[in-house]
This record gives structure tokens, sequence and C-alpha cells, in this order.
């Protein structure tokens, strides 16, 4: 049983991970947090970015000898292997820890049976408490690892009913000042941006992440289009050298039967490049592709307070006939930005092959 | 100048108002607090109920003795005409009051002057502490006496991608059993609700307050099918007989060159007829037609986590071609309500002939 002392540092430890969202991809968030005998916190630190130091090194140094006899509280499941930096069991034994409580289990075969390793060498492990906030922070990395796929999450910005554009397909601006600039807080949380090659037709967007907007400085997002047909005009912004882009047509990536890339076939395609965290911008056509097919794990749905009344809805065709074949969500979060309002929503049903799936 | 007391007594004031809500109607809600020059609060009252006493009497009935010298912090201006109950300046300078502060003027004719005859009698009157606060908490009676016609609050439910039905047409249930059972409270607020004859032909809804949903016991708010050819079945449930029914039709209200309802003739019929304040419950094409008139003063919409991709849109024609014709609101409210999120929204732009109209 974690302590009150461990379960206040475990959550401290999800903070401290979540620090880490704009840089660390493709590696996952990591927080940990060093308690010695008497509950005072000795060290703190951080996943940053790859290759550099992993958390519990940062809060080992921050220790330094009051690491003996600590408690190593993490959100991870310390790595037992040998990456661009040496294995954190390695340096946790080294130091003297003498109990690890972890909030969720390495699912990277490759680096996971840190918990085992620990355990040999007499140190105390406890895995679980604190896993939920922990599965949550670090939701895309750990998706991506158990399903071999990047995690999707789809932003919209809609009217107040349902509509992303006017009737002459106008739609510059629905939302706010305040509310576009969160958007590209969120491209600074991705390692790839997508979008269907008819919002390039229409809007000619660049795709990028303005400055001022943060996010890994020299490591924009990867800026990909579904184009199966090859549209993509040459001199669309999106293929101007401000960050990579990748134009994804037919020739590289499968199609489905109804003779679009096939949505799962795109993201085993990106998978296969490393990329773990796709920000769907859309438009609604290929976000219906999207939903129909279970891949979409989180939304993000500006909602400005505006009504049109005619004009494109915000998602088309998503596979559902009847009211009881909706795509249910539950709501993480509810907030106001600028005069719009921001909702995010995760899949009642996790994805399908999701360890949770089943109910666990 | 209002001193702080008198402005803390203004907002405590606007919350006694408030409780009159589902009951004052067709009355004003108002609040009153009575201090003495020390700042002491000697006596509280709210307009309950039509026929009741008004807030100041029950105020000066609480203070007895002490109200004497006291000042007497009052949302609307106190009436001057003898309705029902006697005229409210002259209970308050029966009592001796020496100062009253008012948020907001009577804009009805018959009561004003409320201010001059305690003017004329010696009391310092002052006018406009509160009055943001204060027109909030009465705008549906402060609109409808300033306009002449009831005050309209549309309610809509829909999905996060805006679809009030899904493809096949259900739509039961879109919103989950708390945002349902808010709907009934809605409806309790109201003396009018209002429906389009194809809402009433789809869901055959009875539109009636649902008991624990509060209200005025016994007054069960007018039920009104907007049915230009008279299409209302006989067995309908909206015709049974646990509430008034008005099916409007052409042969009663007016109708507008596309054939329909005029809208502004249906709410001038409901003027005629007493009522204040009509909440408006669908479907899409008859709030098309509100908000393509400006005639919508509040929208109430309540989002469901759940995406369905294609069926109606939560509204219809509205009137708008580019997106720089957008209606635009501002949100005065934003709640979780269960499962879903309940928004509350009113008109950038005041409604045409409402005072604030100008920009006064
Ligand atoms: N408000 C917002 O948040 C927002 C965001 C983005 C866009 N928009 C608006 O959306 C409108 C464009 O909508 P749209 O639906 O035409 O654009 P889209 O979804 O961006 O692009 C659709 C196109 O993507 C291609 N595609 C590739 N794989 C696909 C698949 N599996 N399923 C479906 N399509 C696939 C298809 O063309 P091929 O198969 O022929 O290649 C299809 O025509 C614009 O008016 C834009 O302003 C709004
Ligand atoms: N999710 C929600 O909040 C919600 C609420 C209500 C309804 N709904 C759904 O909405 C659907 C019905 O939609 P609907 O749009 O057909 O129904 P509606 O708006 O309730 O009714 C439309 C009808 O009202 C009559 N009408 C009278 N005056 C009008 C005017 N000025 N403008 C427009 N119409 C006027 C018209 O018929 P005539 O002129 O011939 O009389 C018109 O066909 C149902 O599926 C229902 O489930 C959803």
């Amino acid at each position: 049983m974690a302590s009150p002392a461990e379960t206040a540092a475990m959550a401290r430890a999800v903070e401290l991970a979540a620090r880490g969202t704009a840089t660390a991809l493709p590696n996952p968030v990591v927080g940990c947090v060093l308690l010695a005998p008497d509950g005072a916190t000795v060290g703190e630190g951080w996943h940053e970015r790859p290759g550099g130091p992993h958390a519990e090194v940062h809060a080992l140094r921050a220790a330094g000898g009051r690491a003996r006899g600590a408690t190593a509280v993490v959100t991870l499941e310390p790595c037992a292997h040998t990456g661009r930096t040496g294995p954190c069991t390695e340096a946790l034994l080294a130091a003297g820890v003498a109990r690890v409580v972890v909030a969720v289990r390495d699912p990277w075969a490759t680096a996971a049976g840190g918990a085992e390793r620990l355990r040999a060498a007499g140190v105390d492990v406890e895995v679980g408490p604190g896993a939920a906030a922990a599965e949550r922070v670090n939701a895309p990395w750990l998706l991506s690892v158990r399903l071999g796929r990047p995690y999707v999450t789809w932003k919209t910005a809609a009217t107040l009913d349902g509509r992303s554009a006017a009737e002459d397909g106008t739609s510059r601006w629905i939302t706010g000042e305040a509310a576009r600039a969160d958007v590209h807080r969120l491209r600074g949380e991705v390692d790839t941006v997508l979008a269907g090659v008819g919002t390039v037709l229409a809007d000619d967007p660049q795709l990028t992440v303005r400055p001022a907007g943060g996010g890994a400085p020299g490591r924009p997002p990867l800026r990909v289009v579904a184009d199966t047909h090859g549209r993509t005009p040459a001199g669309a912004r999106v293929r101007d050298g401000a960050a990579p882009t990748w134009v994804a047509t037919a020739r590289e990536v499968a199609t489905g039967p109804d003779g679009h890339l096939d949505p799962a076939a795109l993201l085993a395609a990106l998978h296969a490049r490393g990329r773990v965290h796709v920000l769907l911008e859309g438009g609604p056509r290929l976000a219906g592709a999207f939903v129909r097919e279970g891949l979409v794990d989180r939304v993000v749905a500006y909602v400005a307070p505006a009504l049109l009344g005619s004009g494109a809805a915000a998602l088309g065709d998503a596979g559902v006939r009847g009211i009881a074949g909706a795509h249910r969500l539950r709501l993480e979060d509810v907030a106001r930005v600028g005069e719009d309002v921001r909702l995010t929503a995760v899949p009642l049903r996790p994805a399908p092959g999701h360890p949770r799936a089943d109910g666990g």
C-alpha cells in the first residue's frame, strides 16, 4: 500500500511528467519524486527531451547522497535497457534506493522488466498507485506502444449549431483569437499534423506552429496531407519549407473499399516513421472516416457562440444510422478560451485492441 | 453614489429577486433589502407570485419600526400605481424610509413614476447601481414590456457535431437524464412552451413540466404549436388535458412571405394573451425562422459528448450566407449537467427595438 506521502508524491510526479508534453515525443513523459524515509522530498525530475536524462536520473542528481534508503515515486516503470542513456534501474540501484512506487508498467518490450530487475536486487517495488492519472498524462505514448499506431487527437472548430463553415464556404474566422492561439499550443504538443486534401484545396492552410505557441524548438510537427490521388498543388502553403511535409497518396498507402486512403494504413505508415501523436485537423470528410474506424482517441472541440443555420457540418459521415449507434464520448474537460468554449472528450469505449477495451 | 453596504445589498436583492423566477410571471421578479442607517439589514423581501405582496412590502413587514430612516435597496423602481396591491411608493413613505436605491427604472408606463413620487415627498432617490445584474435577472419581463413581445429562450439539444437527430430520425435520447431534468426546470421558469408542427408530428412530445421539475403549482406553461395549416393530430399528446394548449394556425396568426406563420405575428399574439417568456423548443426549421428574424433572446444549448456525423442539424436555415453574417452571441454561462454541457448565450446585438440596441 502506498503511504499518504507516496500518494501525494505520485500526484506531483504526474505534474512533473506533464511538463514534458510538448518536448518529450517520441519518448514518453515521465515524472519522478524521491522521498527520504521521513517523507521529505529530496529530489524531483522529469523527462524533458529525447536524448536527455530520464526523470529518475534528474531526481537522483538532485538528491545526491540523500537518495540512499529513499523511495522513488515514478509515473512509468523505470527502463531496464540501454538506449541513448543507461538503464534507470541500474542508476536507482547504484544510488541505494530502497523502494520504488510505479504507477504504470512500461508496455514497450525493449525497455520493460524494470520492476523485476529491481526486485531481484532486493528493492521493494509496488506497481499501480496513481495509475489513472499517470495513464492520462502519458496517453499518446502508451497507446502508440500498445496498439502500434499513433494516438489521434481530432481538433474541430464549429458554431453552437455544429457548422464548420458558412453556406458560401467561408470559415475565417469561426472562433476567436484565443481559441486559434490554443490550436497552435495543441500543435506544439504533437509530432504530426494531418489534414485532408479537401481542406488544403479549400483553405490552403500552412499547418505550422506559430512561434509564440511554443513546442519543441527546431522540431516542428510533420505536416501530412491525406491525398489519395495527389491533388495537392505544387504551390500549396503546406509544401513550403517551414516544416517537413508528407503528401500521402495511394502510391505509398493502401486504399480502403471506398477508394480513399485507408485510415488504419495511413496511421501504420506514420507509426513506421516513428510518429506518436497525430493532430487530425479535418476537414469533415477525413474526420468522419477516422471516427467511423474508431481511430479518434480524443476530441478537442472549440465551440464558438455563433449560429449559422447552414454550411458544412463539423463532421462528415461517420457510419452512424440511428441514435443507438452514436459514437459516445466522456467529457474530460470544459474550459472557456477567450469568447469560445473548448470541450475535450475521449471515447467511452477505448480504441479496439486497447487493453482497457476489455474493461481492464 | 451608492455606499459599499448599498452595493452589497443590491447584489443580495438580485439574489432575492431570482427566487421568484419560476413563480412571478407574468409579473417582474423584484428583490428588496432594507438597511438601517448603520448599514445593518433590517428587512428583506422578494416578489413571489402575481397577487402576492411586492418585494418592498415583504421587506417593510420584516423591518417593522426599524424601517423609519432606513434605505430601501430595490432591483426595480417601486411601483406608483394600485394594481392588485397598493402602490409601493406609498408603503415606503408611510414607513418613513429616508432613501431609496433603485437598479432599473420601471419601463411599464402604468406603474412608472415611482422615483418622481418619492422625490416629491422628500425621499433621497438614486437610480442605477447594480443595473446590469438587475437587468439580467429580470430580462424576460423587461424585454416584454419594452418591446411588446415575449422574451424568447431557444432550447436545443445536440451532439458535439451539432446534430439534433440521427440519420434515421431517431433522437431519443441525445442528452442524458440530468440534462433532460434541467429542461423541465427551464419549462418551470416560463409561461409558454412553443414547438413547430414538425416536432409534434415526428416526436409527439407532451411539452409539460415534470412535477419534480418545480414551476408554479397549478399554472403549467401554455403549450403552443406553430402549425400554419392545422396538421396537429386530434390525438397528439400536446392536446391532452395536462396543460392548456394553443394550436396556432393561419386562421389566427398572419403568415410571412414564405407562407409559414410569421414569427413576429405569433409573438404579438402571445403578448396579447399576456405571455411574457416563451421557451422555443424547436425543431430546427421553426428555430431557424426565429433566429433569422432576430427573435431569439437567449440560447440554452445542451451539448452531448457524442458524434453522429449525419442526421438533422440543430438549426435550420437562419438566413446566413457567409461567415461575416453569422449570428454572434456572447456566452453567459457554461455548466456541466450530468454527462453533458449546457451553454447559455445571448445575442451580441440586442434585439431590434431594444433600448440597448443603440449602445445605450
Ligand atoms: N472548422 C474546422 O475545424 C475545419 C477544419 C478543417 C477543414 N475545415 C473545412 O472543411 C472543408 C473541407 O472539407 P472536406 O471534407 O472536403 O475536406 P477534408 O476532409 O480535409 O478532405 C477530404 C478529402 O480527403 C481525401 N481523403 C483521403 N483519404 C480519405 C478518407 N479515408 N476518407 C475521406 N477522405 C479522404 C479525399 O480526397 P481523395 O480521396 O480524392 O484524395 C477527400 O475528398 C473546408 O471548407 C474547410 O474550411 C474546417
Ligand atoms: N434536439 C432538439 O433539441 C430538438 C428539439 C425539437 C425537435 N427536434 C427534432 O426536429 C425534428 C423536426 O424538425 P422540423 O424542423 O421539421 O420541425 P419544426 O421546426 O418543429 O416544425 C417545422 C414546421 O413548423 C411549421 N411552421 C410554422 N411556422 C413556421 C415558420 N415561421 N418557419 C418554419 N416553420 C414554421 C412548418 O409547417 P407549416 O408551415 O406547414 O405548419 C414547418 O414544417 C424532429 O426530428 C425532432 O426530433 C430536436
